[in-house]
Parts: structure tokens; C-alpha cells; sequence
């Protein structure tokens, strides 16, 4: 059931990269007052969300990072977290576009950590397990590292399960002797499309919706308690 | 010194993880209000709780995660999950069993890190302490995720010292020639003890007390803030 | 250009985990009111910025960690961690002791870190991306695990790129062939100067200054509510 010839080519792996740098870096520099990053920040969050998917993955598989390898992954994502911050500003009100970068994103992270970690012989469930951390963790590492809660345990419209329902996917079509690649394209889609059709039609698990109600509450009442001391 | 033939059972090694699946689900599903989490939440406490024992060990043993070796680890975790999350509205008010469980998933994963840190030739030292970092390590991220402070920071009950306790005698038994699996009998009893007493008694270090009272009150007066936007 | 035959000597990399120990410490004891940390608490902090950065660089390395593999480390960080705390009390008006150890293991961490990476052959930018997560990784963890916000996410005095500079320079000497025992003293120095220089001149990218100001007056607000109830 193992399949150790096959690699993710560098371009997909870079690809992967280069929009999850912009993707980050548009989503750090979206935020405003007290949240506000600087540009090294900014290129921070977007490295991490190029290369955290990646790093992350090979942790747990104890392979050497292929993400240190070569200068290739540090660069593009650097250079595309700078793209991203040059792209915020003239794409703030294409809110559309931060969602459907970030869905693409974690579908390839995803779809990679699975596809490897069968290359490397794991069995379906744990080879689900790493494309889901991967898919997820670049993301987690920013909240933790921004203070903000984090998205995958309180978040609506059902990110881990995207992540999830593509790796399944993608599992289980290996184990039925589909190639990798084909199974690779049909578990990014899986995910891409699970993810954006949540966020379009506002899906979640009961209990997030009325989280989400009080979150907006107690922000509001933060704001209110904050505001007088910073004018 | 080393004792290569030395391999947790994988039954042992299950316990654990199913133990740390349940008691991280019912302590997940006991939060109330804000903190409240959907079912998917509770769920990846669950797992974390029950694997991230045994994914901190390894990594810092740079060894392939024997979690990610076979599927019965995630599935066992997972369905472990499921039951604590079934049994926490059951056993609310046996806040008892919450705890005795913690004290022997701590208990067990510190003598598993040390135990297989010994196995893999490690000194005495760096074995007790990769059998603390693997038994409070999965707590640390439940909090660290949940965006709740860190318990072995600032708790109360001497949590890591329990489980250096056991880790010390273990390692002091196996240095002394004692076999492992009697040693690491002895150690897991000596940390369920020492935590279970620090419970019952309410011991902690001169400081803790302090910082305890303080804390109840900041959490009083944020709810006091907080409360009349969200009527 | 690799270089095999390289290794961090064993008293010099004792050196950095003992002053980040005390680091540590000192910085951790300095904490008062809600933030009050006891005595493991502080021995942990002093500990975790000790052995952080090397665990980090060999995480990402995916050699096995050498701070595990003898016993001086742990017995060299906690002792280290005990005289911090012993050293706050009389040292606490002197804060340029604080400042100047945190650049002092900022730079031999960063140093260590592009060094060794260099030594397995790893390319030069991730060479120096593996010593500024080095520097910089047990500064975060400690901010994560005590609940404060992330230096280098928000900090002013040019932290990260201060490790950076370091490890660039270390790195293009090591390219042009210098040895790498005067290119990591030369790579050390220059991050310790521009660390002191940034912190003595007050030097940081634009919007950190901003984001100073607002932080304090969210804090000053944050106190004003919750000093009431504490009384």
C-alpha cells in the first residue's frame, strides 16, 4: 500500500507556500489598533502559514524538514508574505479572496501531509491525522503566537472538518490503488470546496454559533471599557 | 545502564492514551459559558490529552512517533473521547473522577518518557525530565490551544512535581538494577499518590495560594464588566 | 562547503544554557502581582529559556537533541535557574543585567543554531532561519506559557533582527570560507551590539511605537477595572 516513489514536486510544495505567505501576511495586515503588526511581524505570520503546514508535518513524521533543504521555500515565502502586504491594502474589501486563499492553502498542506506520510508507509488513520495537523497547525502556530484565541477550537464553519473530509478522501482513494496525484487533486477540491461552501453559507456545529454570539459580546464590552483610556 | 529489549505494551501504551481521551473530554465538555466548545472541541482535547504524552516523548527523543505507527492509538483516543464527552454531564458533580484520572494519565506518561528515554540510553537526568515534559506536555497544549493559562505554571497541587517524583524513582530503581516494569510500577503509583494527597489536602507552594486568591478575583470583576452587554 | 568536523564545544554551549538560565530567572522573578510566579514556576522559566533554544534548533534539525544526551544541561540550567532567582532580589534596580544576558544568549543561540545547521549542510538561508528561531524560540515559548503576548510578534528594540544580523553575518563568512569558530564570535558580537544599541537608543520599526503606546494604555485601563475588586 506504500507508494515511496512518489514526492510532491518542488513547484506544487513552493506553490503551496508562496500562497499560504500571502495569504498570512494579508491576514496580519488586516488588523487594526492594538493588534496592529509591524512589517517584520507581518512577514512573520506570513512565513509561518507558508512553511508552518510543511515544518509541522515533518516534525511528526521524523523526517529531516524539506522545507530546510533547499533556499527555495524560505525565499518564496518571505517574498510572498511581502507580496501580501502589498496586495492588503489595495484587496481590503475583497474579503473574498483572504477566504479563498486560505481554503486552497490548507487543501494543499493537507493533501501533501497525507500523500507523504503514506508514501512513508503510515497506516490510513495516523496518515489522516498529519495532513489535518498540517492543514491546521500553520494556522494555530499564528494564533498562539498573535494571542488570539485559536480558530480551530472555537471556529465556526467547520475548518478541521474540511481539512479532514479531503485527507479522508484522499486516504482512502490510495487504499483503492487510485495514483497519488489523482487522489491528491481530488482531496484538495474536497477540502477547497467543503470550506468555501461553509463560509458561504455560514454552516457550523451547534454549540459554535451561540459561542460566536457571546464572542461578539464580550468584544464589544472590551472595546467600550478600553476606548476612553486611548483617546 | 540501558535496556534495549524494554517496550511499553502496546495494551499499556493504549490505557494511557484511552484514560488521557476521557479525562480530557469530560474536563473539555465541563466548561460553561464563553468557553463552551462544540463537539469537534471537545473531541480534539480528547485526543490531544491522549496522545500528546506520547508525540512530545518522541519528538524529543527523535523517534519515529510510535503514535502515528499503527491506527488503534487515534481510534482508541478518539473513541475515548466520545465516552468522556457521554459520561461528563453523568459524572458533573464526581469532580473526584476527573482528578483521579488526570493523576494516573500524568502518572502513566511520565513513566512511559522515562522508562523509554532509560530504554534508549539517556541518562538519568534527561530521562526524568523527558517523563516530565511527556506527562505534563498535553496539559501545557490543552491550555496553551484553549487560550487558558498554563496549569503548570501557575497551579496549585504541586502537578509537575508529582510527576518528577515518580520519574525520579523510576530512574533512581533503574539505576539501582530494578527492572523496568517494576520500576515503573512503583513510580506510577508514587505520582497518582502524591498528586491525589496534594488534592486532597490542597497543598501547593507558599506562592501559589497567593496568586490563586488573586486570580478569582480578576475573574470576578471581568464577569462584573463583562455581563451587562451580553443581557 | 559544509563543515563536519565542527562542533559547538561543550563548555561553550554550557555557557549559553547557564546564562539563559539565569536570564531566565531573573526575568521571571521580576514579575509581580497577578503574574507572581513560585518557585518551580521561576526554575521552569529559567530552565525553558536555558535549554529552549537548543532543543528548538535540534527539533528543526531532526538530530537528536544534545541538551538530552548528558546530564550536565538539566544539572547546569537548574542551577543556573536557582542563582537567578537568588541574584533578582539584589539585582532588581540593575535592569541592564537582564538586558545585556538576553542579548548575550540571544546572540550564542543564534550563533550555535547557523553554526551547527551550517555543519549538516543545510543551505545558507535556512541556515540562518534554524539560529534566529534558535534565539528567538525560547523567549516565545516562555511568553506563550506564561499567558503574555509574544515579544518578538511586538516588540520594539529590533529583536528578531538583531538574531538575524548575527546569523546573516555568521553565514556569509562562512560562505567565503572563514573559519567557523571566528565567524560565530564575529556573528555574536554583532547581534549583541545592535541588541544593546537597539534597546539604549530605543530604536524600532514604525508602527511598534504606535503599538507601544496603545499597550500601555489598554493596561492602565485593564488595571483601573479590575484594581476594585482585588481590594
Amino acid at each position: 500500500m506504500t507508494d515511496p516513489i512518489f514526492v510532491i514536486p518542488l513547484w506544487a510544495d513552493l506553490t503551496a507556500v508562496a500562497l499560504g505567505g500571502v495569504q498570512g501576511a494579508m491576514f496580519a495586515a488586516g488588523f487594526r489598533g492594538q493588534r496592529r503588526l509591524d512589517f517584520l511581524g507581518v512577514a512573520l505570520i506570513g512565513i509561518m502559514i507558508g512553511m508552518g503546514g510543511g515544518l509541522i508535518r515533518d516534525l511528526l513524521l521524523n523526517t529531516t524538514p524539506v522545507t530546510l533543504q533547499n533556499n527555495w521555500y524560505l525565499v518564496t515565502a518571505t517574498a510572498a508574505a511581502l507580496l501580501g502586504m502589498l496586495l492588503a491594502a489595495p484587496l481590503a474589501k475583497l474579503s473574498g479572496v483572504i477566504v479563498g486563499l486560505d481554503a486552497l492553502v490548507i487543501a494543499l498542506f493537507g493533501a501533501f501531509g497525507t500523500s507523504k506520510a503514506l508514501a512513508l508507509g503510515l497506516p490510513l488513520v495516523p496518515a489522516v491525522f498529519v495532513g489535518v495537523v498540517a492543514a491546521v497547525g500553520g494556522g494555530a502556530l499564528r494564533d498562539v503566537l498573535m494571542g488570539l484565541p485559536v480558530a480551530i477550537m472555537h471556529v465556526g464553519s467547520l475548518y478541521a472538518v474540511a481539512a479532514a473530509a479531503g485527507c479522508v478522501v484522499l486516504a482512502g482513494m490510495h487504499a483503492f490503488g487510485v495514483p497519488t496525484v489523482v487522489a491528491a487533486i481530488v482531496g484538495i477540491a474536497v477540502t477547497s470546496v467543503i470550506r468555501l461552501l461553509a463560509v458561504i453559507f455560514d454552516v457550523s456545529l451547534p454549540e459554535q454559533r451561540m459561542l460566536h454570539r457571546r464572542k461578539v459580546a464580550v468584544e464589544t464590552s472590551a472595546i467600550a471599557v478600553i476606548k476612553p483610556d486611548e483617546a
